[in-house]
């Protein structure tokens, strides 16, 4: 879509040369064919250092804006790139696609969903009722239980197993808020790839990120029940035990163990290898490794135990 | 059905005249053509007031009863108002309806599930592997994703979003209990009601109400996991993070923001422009609006923050 | 299968006469044709008394072998058990099974999802998108909601009740783990059983046991969003309102009433007639009935509120 055609649609004018705009991305991450936003000054120096060629942009981060980029101003940048999200925001259904290629060793049952543009690999199997969207890559010696969703674009790698009501892919829960308390939808228009050798349990729910992938790695287990945010990434071998979540952008290292009912806020930097016991509410970034943590708010777990029976003295 | 059938089903007695009775509802909101109950003494004063035009009462409440009010004699109120609720329960198949009725603008996959009864608004979606029960209507841009569930005679305003793996309109969690420990059904004989402009997450759980309506107000917005009980309101523009849930009856004025793992226990109050962070366990009605609240037991944010420095000094 | 098939499948020697094995189980509970595993010095005495006719134990554990009984030598029992259970893991699909034998009085959509060798009894119901997996059993009087999942070979009573997007029978968490930090999964090869008059939420899990079967017994109600773990046991007439979980093996007793969001750590054995309020977290066993017990740590509800008052006055 060209800019001249993004401005439009935001009755918004733009500055600068036209250009071929593919996709939005953030400022760090955004490529030279894609559509960035600045939502204010704390982000001059991100937008200096942007890849990106066109941006939207508030009056006064003009000349923050890199080198012969261009751009679009507006009043509230926030509520502009949730009406521009929109506008990338891909077809569900699109028959236009190739037939799904499916390996002649695969077991697709007749009574699963699949959509055009679908790869599935060998020795895997798609049980009844399962869908599988638009797009959707499925390694090899995968197995999709009956009842599964994936939405449009999601990628799952080899010898994963995915268990019954899981939904892969759904959007991430991101809205822009307008002064009078309404909430517009910022469309996500990222995926979610699951690395090999991972297990899902039954009616978990891992969202596509708004830009590029939420990530679960190489060899990840997960219990029922489990949240996963947009835009996370859950480390190699991590464990989450049943009805844990994660929020947005949280990334964990590897083989840290998340036990039942616990929380992570968005925006975390986990260090690998950690502990977390039951029903922990993770608020901050942890940089340390090999550690035990309990509670909300979160502490050491031996400090934790020191502090229950502090507590229960209180009682005597 | 003629109250001496609902009588005789009981194995009960009734006086008064007979009369035909449409369904069933508590007293305060019965109308004429409705069956209510009262359960005890503390019911007498709503039951003087009350609207329907015939009554389960214990014996101690006959002097309370609306003038020429018929009525059914029942030693146990509750369990004879839950095996009366069954009476009452529709069929969840009904060849005798109506074709549904799709806008030619909307797309219904092939592989979704319609039951007859179904009106379908304009410019709708609903994917494969949905199920959308008898009577149901949908309204107009709406998209119902794969794998979704709407239970019959649930109803979905304009522009909403309904994420896979979301149930509506399942029963609520209601039963009488007899004095040997058993649980007797309460026929959950609402529905569930989904007005303009709301998004759901995956996997939401928002159940029909026992009579009546749970409703869901214009401009929600559902994150993963969310579970709304029988005859709630959630308030317009108001915000749920994933894996929070709210008890029977209980009503949330408008642009509410509840964060992620939070509860409300059932029958409360609250007023709107609330905030609860994290895991906030909300027991009690709140009548102030504009404040955050934290904790469980709840507690206005700020308390909380200084109290959990005061716990930690417990451990110095 | 054929005890030397096993150890040559696991590259390692038996000892001892060769033996026809059916299937795996724990030490207590295995039978003569099955293969057991003692993992160390501490299960050396359920060794000695096990009716298993072979065993996968570690070097040390040689003297404790019950009479004439083969066995294969591990290097490490856990890991080479895990790769074991692979081998007794059934097909998803078997099409040699018996066409379903559907009582004539049962209602199964048409759009359900029914697997060879299943069994509906009289005056059932199985709605659309529902799948039924392979041997499932199915009583009497029982309803199936849409999108319902039920694993292969599992057992659901009489005069039950469903709800959509749950799923019974999906694979139990359970994973044997590497010194490198990998996870192997222990196929889950038992199942789950639901008793009669049983009524299960929206988007409930509960999963298939490792060996024998989790057992949710009869006239247990269950919210939506409960997670039950492999081999639970939940007792007569127990109610667990939304979002609760219990962990793996754990036992409770008769009517235990659990309240919402509450947990059970694995491995507790709870007596009967116990009430739980919200957010419980139980991490030990307990013997005593007709308490009410609150909190995380869990204490007795008159001192959880005693300290919660004590608690408060760490503020003035």
């Amino acid at each position: 879509m060209q800019l001249s055609t993004v401005a439009k649609n935001l009755n918004l004018k733009f500055y600068g040369e036209d250009c071929e705009i593919l996709s939005m991305n953030d400022l760090s991450n955004a490529k030279s064919d894609e559509l960035s936003f600045a939502l204010g000054k704390k982000f001059s120096s991100s937008l200096e250092n942007s890849k990106a060629s066109a941006f939207l942009i508030p009056k006064e981060l003009i000349d923050y804006l890199p080198k012969s980029s261009s751009y679009i101003l507006c009043d509230d940048v926030s509520i502009s790139m949730a009406y521009a999200s929109k506008l990338f925001s891909p077809k569900l259904i699109d028959n236009s696609l190739k037939e799904a290629q499916i390996s002649k060793s695969a077991y697709i049952d007749s009574r699963a969903n699949i959509e055009k543009g679908v790869l599935i690999g060998d020795n895997s199997t798609v049980m009844a009722g399962s869908y599988i969207g638009k797009d959707v890559k499925i390694g090899s010696n995968t197995i999709i239980h009956a009842n599964v969703t994936i939405y449009h674009g999601c990628v799952i790698g080899d010898n994963c197993i995915v268990h019954s009501g899981t939904v892969i892919g759904a959007d991430g829960f991101g809205f822009s808020h307008t002064k009078t308390g309404e909430h517009i939808k910022i469309y996500q228009n990222g995926n979610t790839v699951i690395e090999d050798d991972v297990e899902i349990g039954a009616s978990c729910a891992i969202d596509r990120a708004a830009f590029g992938s939420t990530i679960i790695k190489k060899g990840v287990k997960f219990d029922n029940f489990i949240h996963i945010a947009h835009n996370c990434e859950i480390g190699e071998y991590s464990l989450f035990v049943a009805q844990s979540g994660v929020g947005g952008s949280t990334k964990l290292g590897r083989n840290c163990v998340v036990s039942g009912q616990s929380a992570f806020s968005d925006h975390l930097m986990i260090a690998p290898f950690n502990t977390f016991t039951a029903r922990s509410g993770i608020t901050k970034s942890i940089s340390q490794s090999h550690k035990v943590f309990s509670g909300y708010p979160l502490m050491e777990h031996r400090a934790w135990r020191r502090l229950q029976s502090k507590i229960t003295k209180l009682l005597s």
